[in-house]
C-alpha cells in the first residue's frame, strides 16, 4: 500500500468501503487558513452514492467530521484529521462473489498480492477509498482559490459514443456543470448521455467516459523536472483515481498526428505577461506551467460490477457464470468530476508549497 | 528540481546538453549482479544522436564509464555511478534564440521559474538528459530479465497520420523493431513514415508519433495501492520523458467508448496460473499487475526546435520571427524506444524491490 | 509539519492535546497479521497520564479503536487508521499563559514558525501527540515478536543525579520494570527516584532522567548506509520524542574516551553465528545491525511547565512572571519508556521490510 | 543502501574508497547562486588525508571537478555534479584480512548485509565516502552565509581523556581552530591531545573524541514537527557520520540531571527579538529553531583499524590474531570537523527551504 501522496502538501487516506470509517490526514496545511466542515463538504456532497439515477442508490450522508488541526476556525499548521463514517453497509451482499473474482475488478489481484481481501465489496479498490482524497482536495482548493483565484473545472465530455462538443475555450462554471444529472455543460450531448445511461443501467450493464478538465489562474513556473515534471505528477494523480486508462495534455494524441509548425504555441504579449497563441501545450511546457490554462482529458474504463452474466472463471480456475450483486454506478463519470477536481488541487498545491522558495 | 525517481531502486540524474558530462547514481540496486559498461551501453547506443537519417546530425558516441558500485564485475549493493561525457557541444548555435523563446519549447518556462537558464540548446530540458535514466534503466532492464525473464519491447505504431496495424497480440523483437530506421516492424507502414519523415526534415519542419511498447513475463501482484497504483506511476515516467503529450493503458481512450460487458476481461485458466481471455486492461487491476502482458501507448509531440519561420515574441512581448538553428530531431519516437524501454524498466523493478516482503 | 515516519512501513500521526481525538494510519502493514484493539492497548495504557503518584494527574483512558485495515481479526494490508478520543479537555488552564510564552516550552516557536498555535495546552507539541505512535509501534512490536522473537525493553536508568546500576548484561523484563511506578528495576535505586520525584512535584518543580533501551532476537543486517544508517535513524526517532536532548548507542560519548585496543569487539564464534565478546557497538556497525544486541540510552530534560515562579518575558518583550498551571508530569521518563520502545519498533520493523528484498 | 539526505535540497552521494571517483549529485540547488570549484574546495581540503600527523598518511590532493548544474559561475537550479577522483589507492594492502572481518569494522555487517563487500579498504563505509557530502555541504554553507550570514564552527572539544575548556559562549572562528594540528583551540588541551594521538599513532592504536559545534546567525521557524525536528534530523545527519556513536543538543545528557526551574531558558527581550538568558534548550524547542545558537555535541569513537595484534575470529568463526595493515587515522576528530560543519549546513538548507512558504 502506499496512501500518501504529497512531498510538502501531504495526504494520507484509509478506509474499506464496507468497514467503519474513511478519511485522511492533511499534513504540510499552511497555518492561519481559515476552514470548517462546510468548505469541504460541498465537494463530497458532490461524488456521493445515491444522488441521482446515474448513480449507485447505496445511500451515504458522507458527513466530514475535521478531527484536529484547526482551532477556532483557522488551521494551526499542523495534521489535519479529516473523517466521514460509513453508515449503509451490505456486506452480505457480496457472499456469492467470494469465490468467483469480478472479472476486471481488483478482486483477483488484492487476493494474489496481499493473500487476503476485504470480504465485502471493493474494500480499498472501492471509490469509497477517494472521499479522503476529495476532503483533502477541497481543502487544497480553498487556498488555491484564495491566494490566486485559481479555478478548477471538470466536464463529462463522452460517454461511450456520444461526444459533447469542445468547450475548452468557453469554460462551463460548475453550476453550468451541475445543471444537468450527467455533468455534461453540452445540453444536447447531455440528453443522449442521459438516455445511454438510463439503457444500460436498465440492461445491469455499465459504459465508460471521458472528463476534460480545464484549470485557469495559475501561476507560471509550478512543476519540478525532471521526474516531477508537472504533466507527470498530473497523470499519475489521474491514474491513481479507480477505473482510469488514460490520460493526455493539450494536444494529447491528436497531438502526435501534427506538424510542428502547425503545433508550435507561438507567444504573443497578452496583458501582464507573455503568452500563447494556440494552447497546444495544454499550459505545460518542459513539465513547468507556462501561465496558459491547463487542459487535460483522463478516460474512465465502463465500471467492472454488472449485473449481466458472465463466463468466468473461480480462483481454482474452475468455469462459473457470475451475475454480480451489489449496488454499483452504470456510469462513473458524473461522479468522478469532483475526484478530478480536487485531485488537481492536491497536485497544485503541492507544487506552490515546493515552488516557493526559488521564486521569493 | 527533482532528479530522483524510485523509492528503493533510486535513480537520481545530472547534466545539460552542453555541459561537461550527463549521468547518474544507481541507489538500491541488489548486489552481486553481473555487470559491466558492456551490459548498459546498447540502449545508449540505439538512443544516441547521429545514429540515422531519422534523427539529429549532432555526432556522439555516448560511451558510458561506471564510475562506482561494481568490483570485479558485480554489483557492491552500493551506489552506481554512471558517467557519460558530453563532445559535439556547439554552443555558438544558439546565440541568436537567447532573447526570443522557442514556441513549445521550455526556454521560456525555465527562465521564469529559475531566473536564469542553460544558455545552449535545452540545458537540462534537452533529451540529453535522458542519457542517464537509459544507462539506469538498463542495468533495471538486466536484472529483470536474468530473475523473471521479462520482455520490454516498444516500436513505433504511429507517425503523424500513418498508422501501423496493430501489433500487440503478436509481438515483434528488437531486432524486427531495430530492421528499419524508423523503428516500426509494419514494414509497409514504416516505409510511408520515413518517407513522412524525410519530407518533413527537408522542410526543415517536425511530426509527431506515438509508441505502442508490451512488457511480458512480470510478476503478478506489483503495483503500489492507491496513490502508487502500476499504472500511475508507469504514466508519471512516461510523461517525464521530454515532448510526450498522452499516456494510456490498455483499452485506454477507446475504452471509455465501450460497454461493461464488452470490456470486462473474464478469466479462464491458463497454463499455471487465472488469466483473461481478452487484456482491454493491459495487464493491471485495481493498480496491481495481473499477470498479463502490460499493453500501454505514449504519444509524442512533433519537436519544437524547427527552422520553419515562425512568428513570435521575444521575452519582453516584442514581435519576433524565428527561424531556429541548432541539430534537432525531425521526429522523437526512433530514438524513444530505448527511453521508453528503460523507464519502464525502473518503475517495474522498483516495485519488485517494493514488494518482496509481503509475498515472501 | 512533517507527521510521517517510515519508507514502507509508514506513519503518520494527528492531534492536538485539547481537540476532539488523536491517533495514526499506519501504511504498509503486511496483511494476514492477526490484530485487534487489544494488541494495541497495553503500551497506551503503560503511557496514558493519571496511572501514579509519579504521572499527571489528567485522566484518560486511552482507549483505541481500529477503524480500518482490519478485517475477520486479520490485516488486510491496507491502511490501518487508529484513534483515541480526548476526554479530560481543560481549555480554561491556559488562558493565562496566552501571552507569556512558557519557558522552554515550544509556545514561543510555533507561534514563531506558523503565526498561530494551539490556546490550550501544547496542541502538536504536547505529549498527548505521542499516542499515535504509540499504537502504531505496538502493531510493529507485535510484528517484530512474531517473526523474529524480538525483545524490546527499556527502563529508567537515571532521574536527577541519581543513577541505577547497569543492567544491560542482565535485562529486565517488562514485568520487572513496571514493579514499581518509577520503572527502574535496581529497587534500591528506584526508591530514591520515587522520593526525589515526589520532593519536586511537592515543589511544583521537575526532574531530567535518561532511559536505557535493549533489544535483543533482532536480524543481522538490517539498517541502509549512508544516510539511514541503523543508528541514524534512531537517533532521529528518539529525537523526535519531546523532551529529549540526547542520545548514544553501545559505548556513546564514554567510547570517545577510549583506545581502539580496549574499544574493538573482537570477534569469537556463537551458537550458529559469529559474534562479539564485547558490545561497545551496541549492536551496529557501518551503519548497519551485527546480532549483538542493540544498547543505547536517551536523555529526557526537566519538563518545562513548572509551578515554580519564573521571571521571564511576554511575547511583545514585557518582563512578567509567570506561576504555569495545568497539568503536568514531574518527570517524564516513566512515561516515556512505551514510547521509546514503540518508537523503536517501528524503525526496526521498516528496515525489515526495507531490507528483505536484499536477503532472499 | 541510502545515500541521498534532504527533501527540498537533495544531495545523493556515490564512490567506494579504492574505485574510480567519488562525488554527489546535488538537486534542488537555487539558481543563480555564484558558484566555482572554489567554493568546495577548502573543505575538502581541510578535510583530506595526508594534511599533518594526525592523519593516515594517504595522499589525495581530493580536487572536485564540477560536472554540471553551472554556467557562466552561476548555478542553473539544475542537478550539480561533483566528481573527485581517487588517486592512490593501494588495494594490495588489505588481502591479509580478506577472511578475517575488522573488529568493530563493517566489514563483518557488509558481508552479511550484501553477500559482497568491496575487496580493498572499507568501500562505501571508509571515510572516502564523506567526500561527496562535504562537497555539497560546502554550497549549502555558501548559501547560508550570504542570505543569514549564518556561521558553523566545529572543533576538537575532547581527545580520550583530555578534555578542552568550555569555549561555547565564546566561539572560536575557524581560523583559531585551524591553528593547531588536533584542531583545538583551547592551546593547552591541544598540545595535551596532540601528545596522546602521537602516543596512540606511534602505538599502531588509536583514540576517540568529542566534537561541539556551534551554528549562530540562522532563522527562528526552522524545523518539522513531529518526526523531522530540527534536533532529530540533526541527530540522523551526524549519526550518519562514520565512527559517530552519539549526540546531544543543549544540555544533553547532562540536562538530565537537572530540575526545571534550572533548566528552563526564561525569555528576555534581546536586540529586535524575543531570546532567552541561558541556552539549554541548544537553540531549539518542540523541534524548531528559537533564534539562539545551536549548540550540540557528537562523539566519535576510536578508529576501528588498528595495527595492535587482536585476538578474533574468521568469518567462519576459526580463531584467528589480526594486525591490520594500511593506511589509517589515529583519532577521526580533526578531520571530522568540515564533514560535521558541511553536515549541519545540508540539514539547515534543506529546513529553510521547506519552510519558506508558511513564513511568506
Amino acid at each position: 500500500m502506499s496512501s500518501t501522496i504529497g512531498t510538502l502538501f501531504r495526504v494520507s487516506t484509509f478506509g474499506e468501503s464496507h468497514g467503519k470509517a474513511v478519511g485522511a490526514i492533511v499534513d504540510g496545511c499552511p497555518a492561519s487558513v481559515e476552514l470548517s466542515e462546510a468548505d469541504i463538504q460541498p465537494q463530497l456532497t458532490r461524488r456521493r452514492p445515491g444522488q441521482s439515477d446515474m448513480t449507485t442508490p447505496r445511500d451515504e450522508a458522507d458527513q466530514v467530521t475535521i478531527l484536529s488541526g484547526v482551532e477556532n476556525g483557522k488551521t494551526l499548521g499542523t495534521p489535519i484529521g479529516l473523517m466521514v463514517n460509513n453508515r449503509d453497509q451490505r456486506p452480505g451482499d457480496y457472499q456469492e462473489m467470494s469465490n468467483v473474482p469480478r472479472p476486471s475488478h481488483a478482486d483477483f489481484t488484492y487476493q494474489m498480492k496481499y493473500g487476503n481481501r476485504a470480504a465485502s465489496g471493493g474494500g480499498r479498490s472501492s471509490a469509497r477509498e477517494t472521499i479522503g482524497r476529495v476532503a483533502a482536495g477541497a481543502i487544497a482548493e480553498k487556498i488555491l482559490a484564495e491566494r490566486f483565484g485559481t479555478k478548477i473545472t471538470a466536464w463529462v465530455s463522452s460517454v461511450g459514443e456520444i461526444d459533447a462538443c469542445d468547450m475548452t475555450l468557453d469554460i462551463p462554471t460548475r453550476e453550468q456543470v451541475d445543471a444537468n444529472i450527467i455533468r455534461c455543460p453540452d445540453e444536447a450531448a447531455a440528453a443522449k448521455m442521459i438516455d445511454l445511461v438510463t439503457f444500460v443501467r436498465d440492461r445491469q450493464d455499465s459504459v465508460g467516459g471521458v472528463l476534460t478538465c480545464v484549470v485557469g489562474n495559475l501561476p507560471v513556473g509550478l512543476g519540478e523536472p525532471v521526474f516531477d515534471k508537472f504533466e507527470a505528477k498530473l497523470a499519475q494523480a489521474m491514474l491513481s483515481i479507480p477505473a482510469t486508462k488514460g490520460f493526455e495534455i493539450g494536444s494529447g494524441f491528436s497531438g502526435a498526428r501534427m506538424f510542428g509548425s502547425d503545433h508550435n504555441d507561438t507567444f504573443v504579449q497578452k496583458e501582464g505577461r507573455l503568452g500563447t497563441r494556440t494552447n497546444h501545450s495544454g499550459g505545460v511546457q518542459g513539465g513547468i506551467t507556462n501561465g496558459e490554462p491547463i487542459v487535460f482529458r483522463v478516460a474512465f474504463k465502463p465500471p467492472a460490477t454488472i449485473g449481466v452474466a458472465q463466463e468466468t472463471a473461480t480462483f481454482e480456475g474452475e468455469a462459473a457464470v457470475l451475475e454480480a450483486k451489489g449496488r454499483h454506478d452504470p456510469c462513473v463519470v458524473p461522479r468522478a468530476i469532483p475526484i478530478v477536481e480536487t485531485m488537481v488541487a492536491l497536485v497544485l498545491l503541492d507544487f506552490v508549497q515546493r515552488q516557493s522558495f526559488r521564486t521569493s
